[in-house]
């Protein structure tokens, strides 16, 4: 099976089969994958939805509702279901799913989907409701294979065997003593070996990557990443093993922690959901829209001053746009890479240091090619090597500051402890705006009226 | 062992262990993860890596080298190394990490290289090397489990014993008949339960998904993610299995991507590194720069065709910066929000079409409530009502047009086939910009110049 999304065929289908009868449309379902069907739902009207969940097998149902995104509900899908088939697809959930899902239910729900679960599972998913989101504690599953380090080879593959029978796969084996605190890691390719009379003591691997379940999700993201595993037990302040966090949980944590620089460095709020709707969109991004109104009055304040200049030279104000505008460019970009590099790695102070050199020099370099360009078209097309003068002068300049903020501003407030990705292009143009209208119009003022009250001396 | 990163205290203990014997630097060394001894290699000359990688275990030299980025050019270290412990380290590589690596020298030293290798190592080597390093093919690694069909379990098993004494761990055993062609996988919790008479056709899973050797690895990263694999089967087009494609792996394709759309968004080349230095940078930034240079020239002509209304009102040339800057700000916001998600998803037309709607809403509101400030700030502070009612209609009418711009670029882009954050916030702004400047001037100069005759009249 190869299949890569959903197309209009597969939709026309299972939409077909929905107006037929339950036995067609089981069979037409029995050909999809479970995140197929969860890409489907979103699709699909809430009705419809809840008639599949219903005819699928409790496992495939099960399996859907973890594929399905969170902004689809998941939640209110299983609320819409009978009480005893909701229970048998809760139970069927890994703990950390059905804990993300139950805890964006009200709190009524919430009660009511736990009383009816089976008393072991519902103590375990609200022991897991107890921690953030997105700590350690809040991605892991209390799924997990361990074994007592005093196990011979013969009941440890036993009690393997029997612990994986209610799990899809395991990727590590964990070791405890008699107190559940965690010893190390038993690979399965090493119980396999070893000779019938070898101890897991023996066997037991105790150079091994733990967390602790307070740990925030974005650092656990970079443990996994760095040490290429496919899974790390989460421990308690004791050294007691709660459970593990599998590198399918991280893969979210990191395609969700990628949007929020894009979105944050963007001057959207981190809470916008990519899919949300109008009215969230609005508050995620006018406060920002407000404070860069803030900041362009700021800007606009310099121009102002120079209302003289720009009503005998209107020229200024068509081209201090155009310096400024390059600026705010040339800040994205500076600012982009920074942000983006010290997102995926910490940098050291000399490396700090290097990246603002390098960033002025990009500047002084895309400043001075650019300024060439306005000069020469200052001076063919309007004819004003000065005017060519004033503008190279400036584009320089604005260039220079774009650089120097884009790069230090994201690298100073990491120092703070402040998230460089709200160093947004909105805070970073400020600075471009106020050096893109400023520059032209000074070096404009000082250079080319004193040069035409000179020429009107003349006259 | 539970460690987050290097500071600055192991960095000094490693620097000060460099200027003793051997014997105490391998004792520290003993200390650290391979992927620690990368990190540290970051900031350590080429002189003291060449020593430490001499002093390592081969089976960690090599672990450190497959964890070095690539701009840390591990490749250049192994050069530097004695051919027989070059030799040795490499063949410890996984293929796909020594295909890499050997990839990025020049081809003289590729030669060079390979030839000193095993035969065997250096034929597989070859053969990866032939894949485009962005696909299936390039990603892969020729190191795997797999298991022929007609085994019974205990040739299974000791087979997969065999195979997997040179993996560190093996993540899914794969089931070929005589032909290599790939049949389904095979669970070991499958396997260690059976029966002892079972055989592998008996056990094998032939509900998989795998790929094929030129699928583009951004497509890879989407299956692994959407079907939660840690590792997926490559084949080529007759099914005969080439290799396999493990989670961590797809990880640093997803990290990639995530800085390819955030830095193509802000007008960087995607083939920027981001540690690279400033001539890269230069050479990355300065074409976006020059073509945002063309478009601002158009922004500003629409300025300079209003040169009367700008030397009568220039107070209109400072507020016009207000009304394209917010437009700019707010069209990134849009763009940023519709670049991501259709990153992340595939949208329906009926999707595609929402989102536009729902930005020309948010366009609207946040366009209005802006404009309700500038429009009392030009009341109260410049005592102007018209002014107010101009900047009024000219901010609420460039932000639908950021809204309606920054959504549907991206959107048209992905239909015609072109990378949608190709629509970077340099192209979008191009719109606002001329919107910006057009709509303040054209109401200026309507109601503005008008009502300054009228009075003109009455004296």
């Amino acid at each position: 099976m190869q299949s890569f999304e959903i197309d209009k065929t597969d939709l026309l289908r299972v939409e077909t089969a929905l107006q037929g009868n339950d036995a067609d449309l089981e069979s037409v379902l029995q050909e999809y994958h479970a995140s197929e069907i969860a890409l489907l739902f979103e699709r699909l009207p809430q009705e419809a939805r809840e008639r599949i969940i219903n005819i699928l097998p409790t496992d495939i149902a099960s399996e859907v509702i973890s594929e399905m995104h969170e902004e689809q509900d998941p939640g209110e899908l299983l609320i819409g279901l009978d009480p005893e088939k909701r229970s048998e697809i809760i139970e069927e959930l890994d703990y950390d799913d059905a804990t993300d899902i139950i805890s964006q239910l009200d709190e009524e729900d919430q009660k009511e989907v736990l009383e009816d679960l089976d008393q072991e599972d519902a103590a375990s998913i609200r022991a897991l409701m107890l921690y953030p989101e997105d700590t350690a504690g809040g991605l892991m599953n209390s799924d997990l294979v361990k074994v007592n380090i005093r196990l011979d080879k013969k009941d440890a593959l036993d009690e393997i065997i029997r612990q994986s029978e209610e799990m899809e796969e395991f990727n590590a084996i964990y070791v405890v003593d008699d107190d559940n605190t965690l010893q190390g890691v038993l690979s399965i390719k090493a119980l396999l070996k070893a000779k019938a009379e070898a101890h897991v003591s023996d066997l037991v691997n105790t150079d091994f990557v733990f967390v602790k379940a307070d740990l925030d999700q974005e650092d656990v993201a970079d443990l996994i990443s760095q040490y290429n595993l496919t899974a790390i037990p989460v421990v308690d302040g004791q050294m007691k093993l709660l459970g593990r966090i599998t590198v399918d949980d991280i893969i979210d944590v990191m395609e969700e922690e990628s949007t929020e620089d894009i979105l944050k460095i963007s001057g959207v709020s981190e809470d916008e959901e990519l899919s949300g709707n109008w009215k969230d969109a609005v508050k995620s991004r006018l406060p920002w829209l407000v404070i860069n109104l803030g900041t362009a009055y700021l800007a606009a304040s310099v121009i102002r001053h120079f209302d003289s200049t720009v009503q005998e030279l209107p020229i200024l104000a068509a081209y201090m746009t155009i310096i400024a505008g390059m600026g705010g460019n040339a800040a994205t970009q500076a600012l982009a890479v920074t942000v983006r590099r010290i997102s995926l790695n910490d940098l050291t102070d000399k490396q700090a240091y290097n990246t603002v050199i390098k960033e002025f020099l990009v500047g002084l370099i895309n400043g001075a090619a650019n300024g060439i360009i306005v000069f020469f078209i200052a001076l063919f097309y309007d004819t004003d090597p000065m005017l060519g003068l004033v503008l190279f002068l400036a584009m320089t300049g604005n260039l220079i500051v774009a650089g120097l903020t884009g790069a230090s501003i994201p690298l100073v407030l990491k120092r703070v402890g402040i998230d460089p990705a709200v160093a947004s292009s909105i805070i970073i143009t400020t600075f471009t705006d106020c050096a893109g209208f400023l520059l032209p119009l000074w070096f404009g003022s000082k250079l080319l009226l004193d040069a035409h009250h000179h020429v009107l001396h003349l006259h």
